[in-house]
């Protein structure tokens, strides 16, 4: 666990739940990456964990960024980003958010419609666009459904299109699923993007950038590749499919910057078994899905856990949090195991919060305050 | 749909997405209940719909509350509720938080287990207890799993210990399980809990109240019975079981009183199709499983939609939410077909979201605001 937080949390003993995010972590994480991946632009994906102090950081060391929404547009521009290191990457935009990017400065912007196209073409006449493909995405943590993307085939149209209307038919994008672990996925993907670019070639469509996505991981339960391993294997797959004609390539992370930079501090507000044979104990504590943990939706994103009791003999348990949603269990089909020691009142760490936590935090579900963050 | 909202949507035309909530709608729903179950003493369900003004007009009807946290019960005092009508129904509680409880005059608990009997002897001593039992709930839309309760003989033991704790051993609560359609459910629970009162009585500890839950429908997209025949079943189950000695009885609804009375209102902001073979419009609304809609989790509650061009021809759709995230998907495995002639732009209304929709709106996901609420 990162020694810095952990210092700060015997030190200042805030109340929980408390999310506590080292900004210097976040900037070492910025730095290893741009280091091993000098090729790409660094557009950090706001929506992982948009704290003024992390955005404003990573402005300082030059980062890009990714934004989902006109708010976390006007965030960056408060936390001093220019508008041309903005792109507006959410493919779903209201034509007014679109005007509103677009006056603001903002000039890079995805699709994956025609119809959200024809609202660029509108209301950000001449700018930059990308359009996301659809990628199967097998072995990620937090797949990426067919929510965004179209086929390859419908991409090829529609930058063909994105030119007609005016608009500069810049490049693809993808993404191969958040916490992605098998790097082979990379090598699909752009081997598909870079027959696209032929195509669309000898169709007069000249594009010049590569949007790579991110699916970087932070390290949960399960072992993940080194970063190094992923920057190695694509820019390898960049290499084999794009040969020397290496487009301008763009990185979005989110969860590999924030994720390990970043503790919760949670609070057993019980312990009890239910006399049902389930040998089991349930352990509740003071956060839930619906106060900052919604990535165990589905059991999806598997948390490491720390406690005082670490290295005594422990059990199995069921883990859940503490409002009357019966849907508020974090883990009961993944097995858990915590220390027999572990009392109500302990103090619990779940470890690579730092990323897609807090502002999941429900406003008040039952009541409960949204989660409280900490930048130090 | 709710003809107050109708007209108030096309009067004021509020900024979507947004909640409408119909106060007057919430008061016809509590005194039908109250009509139709004399019997019993009505706790309203708080997490349901924590605004303000559904708790000031429950409150003026007479109605106690069921609270989960330190904070609905300051919101009940707040709006003039006194604390010998709140019970603190959640069974996960800080030792801290039910001192505060105790200290405001509460003196009605849940519990479903020793160690948090333990913290209420302690914290609030001789205060009325009620022990949940652990039932299956087979039949409800939105299923109560595991977490709350303890087997029979497990509440039984624990109503013994109660009263060596020097505590009120009041009665046992259960729970059929959130928008419970198979009426028979509650005459098996009734059973069970009924021969808990005689096992109880052998032991010298005289049960006088039994505690029904929740569980009463709202009108989602399928069929429900009427309420009055979930009346009947109830009273019909409470006789069989207790002949003449029928104890105190409470009710916990939240659904039921306030599903129907409040409208979502939302828009349109893209509708494509992904160039894949699939026939389906993939439909984008401007509100998503984290702006209020999170019941849609595993599309377990399947909201009915109105649209301008009800009554033209229709066309499958998935329905997703506006964020960047691939979960935040509402329907895709269920069928839902919209009119062809449905445009981007156009308002779409998600009738019966009045209850637990606004409180589990995430604080800034993607940087979108909280659910906007209007009390009408």
């Amino acid at each position: 666990m990162n020694a810095k937080i952990s210092r700060y949390l015997q030190d200042a003993r805030p109340p929980t739940p408390c999310l506590i995010v080292d900004v210097d972590a976040v900037e070492e994480g910025y730095i290893q990456l741009r280091d091993l991946l000098p090729e790409a632009r660094i557009f950090y994906a706001v929506k992982a964990n948009p704290l003024a102090p992390v955005v404003k950081r990573l402005n300082k060391l030059g980062s890009s960024f990714d934004t989902a929404s006109r708010q976390e547009i006007d965030l960056c521009l408060k936390q001093g980003a220019k508008a041309d290191r903005i792109s507006f990457g959410n493919t779903i935009k209201k034509a007014a958010d679109i005007a509103y990017a677009y006056e603001k400065g903002v000039r890079l912007f995805a699709f994956d419609s025609e119809a959200e196209l024809r609202k660029l073409a509108q209301a950000a006449p001449g700018a930059k666009v990308f359009c996301r493909v659809l990628m199967e995405c097998e072995g990620a943590e937090w797949p990426l459904s067919r929510k965004f993307g179209c086929s390859p085939k419908m991409a090829a149209d529609l930058m063909v299109q994105a030119r007609e209307l005016g608009l500069d038919a810049y490049g693809l994008s993808f993404h191969v699923g958040s916490q992605q672990t098998d790097l082979s996925q990379w090598d699909t993907a752009l081997g598909r993007v870079s027959s696209l670019f032929s195509i669309l070639r000898e169709r007069d469509v000249d594009l010049r950038m590569v949007n790579l996505g991110g699916g970087f991981p932070a390290q949960y339960r399960s072992d993940v590749p080194p970063l190094e391993a992923y920057a190695r294997t694509v820019m390898a797959a960049v290499r084999r499919h794009f040969g020397n004609r290496i487009p301008e390539l763009i990185v979005e992370p989110g969860r590999s910057l924030v994720g390990d930079a970043g503790v919760i501090q949670t609070e057993v507000v019980l312990i009890s078994d239910k006399g049902d044979g389930d040998g089991r104990r349930w352990v509740y504590l003071d956060i839930g899905k619906f106060s900052g943990l919604a990535e165990t939706m589905d059991e999806s994103i598997k948390y490491r856990l720390r406690t005082p009791h670490d290295g005594g003999r422990t059990g199995p348990v069921v883990l859940a949090g503490p409002t009357c949603d019966s849907a508020d269990i974090l883990y009961e089909k993944t097995r858990y195991e915590l220390p027999l020691d572990l009392a109500i009142g302990d103090k619990v760490e779940i470890l690579t919060t730092g990323a897609y936590t807090c502002t999941y935090s429900s406003v008040g579900f039952n009541g409960f305050e949204p989660l409280k963050t900490i930048c130090i």
